[in-house]
């Protein structure tokens, strides 16, 4: 290593020991706060968001803060000093010893690990971990689907129940009181207990990506039945980033709500990149592995072999990625399906795998191997998720045979992974129109036996670069109405370029509006609690409570502060949309009025909206308006 | 007026006499082109997208140039001179003239528009107009719709039918080939003839809002069986903006694509800027006259009498609104059904009438004198956009008893609308989660008659302002889909402040991207040719030819530079996602090779993607690619 790269990596080092200021302090309002279970390290964390009290001119209340999910982690906690070099705590470390089916390693047991830790050029770079990587027991099995299985509730799933319900039942009847959802068949409960947890994992329709090497997650579970997920990818490429902004890019990620990050490096020491990630992420981290494999083939596809592929895994997994894209369902005959299509293959994953098959002319070895892959999971309780190589990469492409034959494939497959206890969820499109994306989730469903689904997308049109945000967004909130699990974003920069942090926040909110607005087609409980405050608030002319309640506080306040930049606009009872003359959130006080001289009777059969009724009572209300 | 008002006023006209270049400037290699129809006076135009041919590594062919509907009237043509001073030319006046049922006024017939015209303080900032206005004549009735009903192909339907089919005969049979849509009864035909047009206005299924006093507009068609529209709000308020830039907001607005410009402004001096904008606009233009006549009462609701807004519709109509957003539908007796709601009465022009109707206990007056108003729309062809005053401003108020009990009035009023020949849309909300969306549409088309439908949003949750553009345009595609014939754009400001320039681009790209997925998911013929135009050149990596096909050139061009700023890599065969060492897009060519060593029968089944051949072609494949 020349002066120059140390410099540099000193640099580095030195300047992220903190992260951002901007990426960590909590929201105005906000607070971070935990839940004990039944246990005291069972401590769920979520951020409560205070509320002003409603104005006497609206009839002044007090209103209660309102819980919501918190996929920060500590960073957004004034109480805990992050130092990243040091890296989280392992909250989960205890539960992993006490289960006593793991043991320690005296370190990786992978060649290109063992390597990359005895490359003395790589010593500053390093991230100082003193922790050695665990594997089950020999005849053990770790997974999370494993323990379901057998009947047991581990802590991490009654960490989940208690973080999927929100501790709704301390909210108003008015804020809990929601439409009836249509969920397609789901089996959403009322309550999400530990037990049903466990249940939904056994069976394997859902996942909890909780590698024993990732200690430091607050765990969560990826299924039709539970909240809707949203993963933010990262990664820096051949042509850009270092591990300081990718470190930086997974906590900023995690502030704005994605749920899991997926690291899709490609660039060069992906692997000490990932070391430092995985470390400071408080949510699961996905790799694909076949990305880093091809970097140790310097790029020749061909080169690949199923022994190279196997210590990747090993390396990735000892290290705690907790989900693998593993693109097992490219098979060889499928291959020419794509020939004719406008776009080709276009997954990286996808598009490596075929190479392989054709320069061989082989099956390909993901397939060929996959038992023994579920080996590996299995030790380190690594979920899969299956990629779907062959997706389609443009509208035109959408629901071909190609993109079905990889499908049931991928089912085949989920079917050998549970034999082997080994969680799974299963990757979809792409590019597909509105009309043809129901399609896409019946047959997934269908083919996988209710494995989660997790969808790029899928992009409704492929006319606006620059927007394929929200090209996707439209696509990804229909999915996840229909019931997909987790909606992995897009970016405004898909298919242009790399996503700076900018992009990364407009992607993540994009996506975490499409994941609610899937909650409340649904009819997922308690989901219409945030939107209920919300309108109470923006009803009520509390501004900063709406900008608070909202997904993006910082860019409501700044876009209101552009129109009207007083301090005292926030406390008007107008907006920039009517001016101070007219208002018609003002007149609704009037009809308020109005209606509450009617008496008890007439006000209980309005509620209920019957015209009739309100006809007799605009007559009688008229009478009691001009008496008063 | 004193000096500095004078002052101001002189600066606007010398400061507009030509709108802003960024505004105007044809979109990189694209120019303006136009069809002749069956007389020298139907000129269509559209854009012209030249496309560069393919690389030679994809097989060098030429491309064809895409042709796309084009809203940007003649500001983008660059052999058109344009002073906003004199306005656009008059291209419908002879159309009008020849039908003889029109006469021309000696002036302004309303009491308003005559006292705006003989104030001398007005002079400087008055639109220089030299035409007078014109009506109907005693006892005709000059709408479209009446025409169509006397059997009557007008130059506006036939120029409408050009403009529809987006001359795509010329393209080639890959760039046409589309999926089926689902159309949910719709009954969009293979070629738009100018007597379909003419059929669909006269049974009332759509609407060319086209007033003989706007004979500047390039005439369009709203309506479930044509391509999906969008409407743009401009307005300045009490609290800024001025003249000049609403009109500058307008040409904006149209050069993004706006199909439609609804004048939502409410401060001062909106007369004068309602001319301004009329004259300059190439697109209809949509008022709510109820504001005005609100300004009239100096914002007092309840001193608004029918006589006032009467003259107000008067007045607007001889200055050319296309059409009007009535809130006719807002009845005394469905006022208290508001009362229980989270967010009462959100409308503006539905809380008006609330209070009208609720201070004088009397039904409200544009329901009772609805069939004087349709008098009035008859005699210069206004279209009704019949107002959804009672629309949900929440999720929770979604679908209510208010909304639907007003929805079912509008359709009595359409009936009556109908009776008069005059031309009717229905407004639509508003907040509605998404499994609730389509309840909307099918009530709207039992209930109105198939009416066009023209919806906000609708917003499909409440809880991210700063990012309603997406929320609602979640639920704009999934109702164009259904049905809905324009929808109405929401901007990322919406409930938070005005939008500026930049806003009214991403509010209409993102609403062009919902009415765009819709016609996909229709099936409306020709709808995938530009998907498809641009996936070809996406998967040539012919950079510039993706940006120009996009909705936002310049957008994904900056997008695109921000990683990769020199101009080698716009020739680059690879992206910065993957970067040059590995690319997904090049595997794709060796698959296609490979396919391509296979013989004629092999490649035909291939194509229909029969699995079983396939398997029998890979090792057939092999043999050839082992022999090459």
């Amino acid at each position: 290593m020349n002066a120059t790269d140390k410099n540099l990596q000193q640099n580095f080092l030195n300047a992220t020991a903190q992260v951002d200021p901007g990426a960590t302090q909590p929201f105005t309002n906000s607070r971070k706060i935990y839940i004990e279970g039944s246990r005291p390290d069972i401590r769920v964390p979520f951020r409560e968001i205070s509320l002003s009290d409603t104005p006497s001119a609206f009839g002044a209340e007090k209103n209660p803060p309102v819980i919501v999910y918190d996929t920060s982690g500590p960073y957004t906690d004034p109480d805990v000093q992050i130092d990243i070099r040091n890296g989280l705590p392992a909250l989960r470390a205890g539960w992993i010893a006490e289960r006593g089916d793991t043991e320690q390693l005296d370190g990786p047991t992978s060649s290109y690990g063992l390597e990359r830790l005895h490359d003395p050029k790589l010593a500053d770079m390093r991230f100082n971990l003193h922790r050695k990587p665990l594997r089950a027991k020999a005849g053990r099995n770790v997974t999370q689907m494993h323990y379901a299985r057998q009947g047991i509730i581990t802590p991490e799933m009654e960490f989940i129940a208690i973080r999927e319900n929100q501790r709704r039942e301390g909210m108003s009847e008015l804020l809990q009181t929601q439409h009836a959802g249509q969920h397609f068949g789901a089996s959403i409960p009322e309550i999400i207990t530990p037990e049903f947890v466990r249940d939904e994992v056994a069976r394997g329709r859902a996942i909890i990506p909780a590698n024993i090497n990732h200690p430091e997650i607050e765990p969560m579970i990826i299924g039709r039945n539970f909240l809707v997920k949203i993963n933010a990818n990262i990664g820096n490429s051949a042509v850009s980033s270092s591990i300081g902004e990718e470190v930086e890019k997974m906590v900023w990620g995690t502030r704005w709500g994605g749920d899991t990050v997926m690291d899709l490096s490609t660039g060069k020491n992906i692997h000490e990149t990932r070391e430092w990630i995985i470390r400071n992420s408080p949510v699961p981290i996905g790799t694909v592995p076949i990305y880093q494999a091809l970097e140790k083939v310097n790029g020749k596809a061909e080169d690949l072999t199923w022994e190279i592929f196997r210590d990747t895994l090993i390396e990735q997994a000892e290290q705690g990625v907790d989900y693998f894209t593993i693109h097992a369902g490219v098979r060889l005959q499928y291959i020419p399906m794509t020939a004719r299509r406008m776009t080709g293959i276009v997954s990286r994953g996808g598009s490596i795998m075929a190479k392989w098959c054709l320069a061989h002319h082989k099956e390909s070895f993901l397939y060929e191997h996959f038992e023994e892959i579920c080996d590996i999971m299995k030790a380190y309780d690594v979920s899969f998720s299956l990629g779907d190589g062959l997706r389609p990469g443009s509208i035109y492409d959408a629901n071909d045979e190609a993109q079905f034959a990889e499908l049931r494939t991928l089912g085949e497959l989920t079917r050998i992974a549970w034999k082997h206890d080994v969680q799974t969820m299963i990757e979809g499109p792409g590019h597909v129109p509105m009309h043809m994306i129901k399609e896409n989730m019946d047959l997934q469903l269908e083919h996988c036996g209710e494995a989660p689904f997790y969808t790029l997308g899928p992009l409704t049109t492929d006319i606006a670069p620059g927007y394929d945000h929200i090209t996707s967004g439209i696509g990804a909130a229909m999915i996840g109405w229909y019931g997909c699990a987790m909606l992995c974003y897009v970016t405004p920069k898909e298919h242009l370029g790399l996503p700076d942090k900018e992009d990364v926040r407009v992607g993540i909110v994009t996506y975490k509006i499409a994941a609610h607005a899937a909650d409340l087609a649904k009819g997922h409980p308690g989901a219409q609690i945030r939107d209920n405050a919300l309108s109470k608030a923006r009803f009520e002319f509390r501004w900063e409570d709406q900008f608070n309640l909202g997904l993006d506080p910082e860019k409501a306040k700044e876009f209101h502060d552009e129109t009207l930049p007083q301090e005292g606009a926030k406390q008007a009872h107008f907006c920039s949309m009517c001016g101070p003359h007219f208002c018609s959130m003002k007149i609704t006080q009037d009809v308020r009025e109005y209606a509450n001289k009617l008496g008890v009777d007439e006000q209980a059969a309005l509620s209920k909206g019957m015209q009739e009724k309100a006809i007799e009572f605009v007559k009688r209300g008229s009478e009691v308006y001009q008496k008063v």
